[in-house]
């Protein structure tokens, strides 16, 4: 199975976009004017200038990790989802979250499944550290047929910290960040397997998914038994706030590990799994050669859909959701700093001049295009 | 007919929502800090501190306007209904909109609607004077069977300049800025109505749509001819940015008509009508005694659905997209300055102090509850 055949046309995708974005003009806002863009590559927020500040946005969504949801009827960590794939975006380029809205769309109002999504945006918000400030509730029988739920985070950095990849060079070592589960991407992949195997996703997991010490929130079953693997495969996505913020401002404020400098490029792994890197850099290549353990629900998913490795690496985090580049002489000072804050990041590759490509080195996985 | 029997239970909606808001906590961001919610009554628009300035965020979208776009295949003017619906918002609370994104959920990707959607979205950011800063577009043929359309608009303002209504009192005479036409609320009455009179939406309209000296987009026909049934409907939702800013930094930078505090409340008429004014005071109450023209597919609306006036109040902007109160003694100022910006603005009535009521005195309508 693939990613493709799973109902995704990841061709036609890109040409709508490409389409949509072929028909933008330039922006009304010249430069200096505040809310005048400012391009970085990668693209992962869309920033504007404000000041001795650069505000940055995000938008995106669940996606179908949200039919998952609602066939459970398990709401308490969408909004956690929603929050992540936000503010983990703003992250990349330097930016702290600052405030967020959300947007559910609905075939028809439900009091309880609103006050779910509600508690879930709420601890999001705790783990984000923004301020929820606005939201919308749209019913619209006649487009959606379930819940959709996307959102927007604002962000903002002081002008000349953004964290654009321009300092990346040779050499650097990368930092890798243990994900939760399967976070918010891959899930049409997901639901394709689940189906082909029959899973019935309240039976306990069948796999050890506390393997690597990552812990599964529980929507169904007590702390002390084994989760379900519904549990598992709706666990949320994880916030990298905390982390992140804190070592941008400790390394801002101390000047020590090289200060913020060190901190050459943030990679999000979302869609398109490790090939995201490719977005960071116009020339350099990635390699990775002592990855994270592969969380247990990505080798399950594999074997029952007999997923192709590539494919594995191309539609999911596989275990790792967010990537630093770091100049090489602080690496080892920022995992330690890391480690403390978030057990299992580790090193796990370095920056290369040997052309465009993202290498997996254990599989022997080559990403060229993003 | 009413809007509750065309499929939007409005008490649902709002039990809904109130769950959620039952749900969120206290934000994380104590006040002094950025992002540290400020809060306003009206609640058109999120503010959050920002050091000298503020902040706003506004989300909404289309709603099931985009099932007659989809139906006639006219995608043009549905960019500036998702911008209209947020910067509007950002209006009410003085906040000068800087930025947008946009979300679009389809079922599969469509290049040519996206092209569209994307061109639109280019002339809204140009009239809404906003860098486009990102967008998200999420197949999720699951969920979605038509195309959503949504947005977020990032707007600034100077820390105590903020619209708040706080200085509003009796004797304030009300402005009201003519609307384009339905703009995007309502349409799930508009299309039951339709559907009930069995209206070919491409038909020549069966009034006349230029009655009021409004201008009519084309998508069919040509500028000479009449436009089409469908053409009325769609008519893209106005965009008021740049008559209120440019009111606003003319009155701040001037110190005319009593500078900027002259302004004391902004209400943008949508799901709801004239009721959304309860919105911007506590106590006090609106009446509009010289109502601007009402737009004639108004009029044929709700003779074809015979529909009760209070209903048409109560869902429709009925001609007045939104409304200003100003300060007696500089309103005909006020409405000069305007009227040259914006043909067919008008003062429309006042603020009383006798009960929380709005008042439309010609038809003898009255709300006492948002």
């Amino acid at each position: 199975m693939d990613y493709a055949s799973s109902g995704v046309d990841l061709d036609l995708e890109g040409s709508a976009v490409a389409s949509l974005i072929g028909a933008l003009g330039r922006s009304v806002r010249a430069p200096g004017q505040p809310g005048a863009p400012v391009d970085l590559p990668g693209g992962f927020g869309g920033l504007i200038e404000f000041g001795d500040h650069l505000l940055a946005l995000a938008t995106d969504g669940v996606g179908s990790k949200l039919q998952l949801a609602s066939h459970l009827n398990a709401w308490g960590g969408v909004g956690i989802d929603c929050m992540a794939m936000n503010v983990n975006d703003l992250l990349c380029v330097g930016a702290e979250p600052l405030a967020f809205v959300d947007y559910i769309a609905v075939p028809k109002p439900d009091p309880e499944v609103h006050a779910a999504i509600g508690a879930s945006l709420t601890e999001a918000c705790r783990l984000a550290r923004v301020t929820l400030a606005g939201g919308e509730t749209a019913s619209l029988p006649g487009i959606v047929t379930e819940v959709d739920l996307s959102g927007t985070a604002l962000g903002f950095l002081k002008r000349g910290e953004a964290i654009t990849g321009e300092l990346l060079q040779a050499g650097d070592l990368l930092i890798g960040l243990p994900a939760s589960g399967l976070h918010s991407n891959g899930y049409s992949l997901v639901r394709r397997i689940l189906d082909h195997v029959n899973a019935d996703l309240s039976d306990i997991c069948p796999f050890d998914a506390a393997a690597t010490g990552r812990a599964v929130r529980r929507f169904v079953t007590d702390a002390d038994d084994a989760p379900t693997l519904g549990e598992v495969v709706l666990n949320p996505t994880r916030i990298y706030v905390d982390p992140v913020i804190d070592l941008l401002h400790h390394l801002a404020e101390s000047g020590e590990l090289g200060g913020r400098r060190s901190i050459r490029a943030i990679g999000h792994i979302t869609g398109g799994g490790l090939s995201n890197l490719l977005r960071l850099h116009p020339t350099l290549g990635w390699v990775i050669d002592a990855p994270l353990p592969v969380l247990p629900e990505f080798t399950w998913l594999q074997e029952a859909g007999g997923v192709a490795t590539k494919e594995m690496y191309r539609t999911f985090n596989m275990g790792m959701g967010m990537v630093l580049a770091v100049a090489a002489e602080h690496a080892n000072g920022v995992v330690a700093w890391l480690q403390r804050r978030l057990p299992g990041t580790d090193i796990v590759g370095a920056v290369h001049d040997a052309g465009h490509h993202v290498t997996h080195a254990p599989s022997g996985v080559t990403f060229s295009h993003y």
